[in-house]
């Protein structure tokens, strides 16, 4: 019985590519495979691809979004509030917030989410930026749109307690049943939040 | 509203990345904010995996498995009984025919399946080298270890046409229900062939 790879590249290989998030062997071994089979020149692009994120990246000054040059397009703009920022984890959230077109405030990317499981400490983001920008004075209201974790619960308690000092509004992206869910198949725990924090009609 | 990445690295990471297989663009995002986010040499290190195994793989010469070195371990082991061949797509069916352990004998790997779909013909695969193999004398039978698709029907029609001129004998891997199957549950091709292709009690 054979239980290692014939072969140190494609092992190696393998041991990277599994070290993604949410690839296991089996589908490591498969990208390996297709890596192999496709044109060479595909295969070096995509590590080329890597090499260049990994040492020419950007970050926006102001936000901390990843861009290319100075500020990035949304901190540039004049068409958007400066009054307003919204604090989240990472550009995902961002772009699903841009997706929405609801938000014409700017943005502040935290570059992560405070995790003691994970070892990432308030001092690993940029949170010493973000009340820099709150005590600048052009601030009125920060939103937190912060996953309703545990870690983003956490990470918004550290925020609003850093935050309070200032004169600002401080609020959070509203949560509760998804629009188009089924009360039946709410799970408990958000079906209670959404009952405690009832929206009374105006 | 933002239909862009706001960057270029990030942009070409994505693009690169959704390149594989099953990985959308959504995950390519996910994926490549991971590389930014862990430690630096983790992320080249991937990157140079990719390239070694692009630009150093060798295959064995005899049953075109990749390999280090000469002979693959298979194909070196004097354990093995060269008498039977079986016929695989590539290296992952050798290791799940390897890891059952029921089987003693020698592969060949064809390097992919017939597919006018995907644009493979016979002559992109090693079925030469297959055919010289069973000219050679040495083999007695050729087990096609291909899967039931119609690629692995259509390789398989080929391959039996190129071989029944010589005096070996072609057998293929068992089709029906999978062991733990339920009778119910199984879709009716299966189990129409596993009614047709019965075996007598002996």
């Amino acid at each position: 019985m054979m239980n290692n790879y014939p072969s140190k590249m494609i092992e190696q290989a393998v041991e990277e590519i599994s070290k993604l998030p949410g690839i296991g062997k089996k589908s490591a071994l498969r990208l390996a495979l297709h890596l192999l089979k496709r044109p060479e020149a595909q295969s070096l692009q995509l590590a080329h691809a890597v090499v260049q994120l990994r040492t020419e990246t950007k970050y926006c000054p102001q936000c901390h979004m990843i861009s290319d040059g100075d500020l990035c397009g949304i901190c540039a703009s004049h068409k958007r509030d400066e009054s307003i920022l919204c604090v989240v984890e990472d550009l995902r959230d961002v772009l699903a917030i841009e997706n929405t077109g609801q938000f014409t405030g700017l943005y502040h990317v935290l570059g992560g989410i405070i995790s003691p499981l994970s070892g990432i400490s308030p001092g690993d983001l940029t949170i010493e930026s973000l009340v820099a920008r709150v005590a600048s004075g052009k601030v009125s209201e920060v939103i937190l749109g912060l996953s309703p974790t545990m870690e983003g619960d956490t990470t918004a308690f550290y925020l609003t307690k850093k935050l309070k000092e200032f004169p600002v509004k401080l609020s959070t992206i509203a949560r509760g049943i998804p629009i188009g869910g089924d009360l039946e198949y709410t799970d408990e725990i958000t079906l209670g939040r959404s009952i405690v924090g009832r929206v009374t009609y105006e």
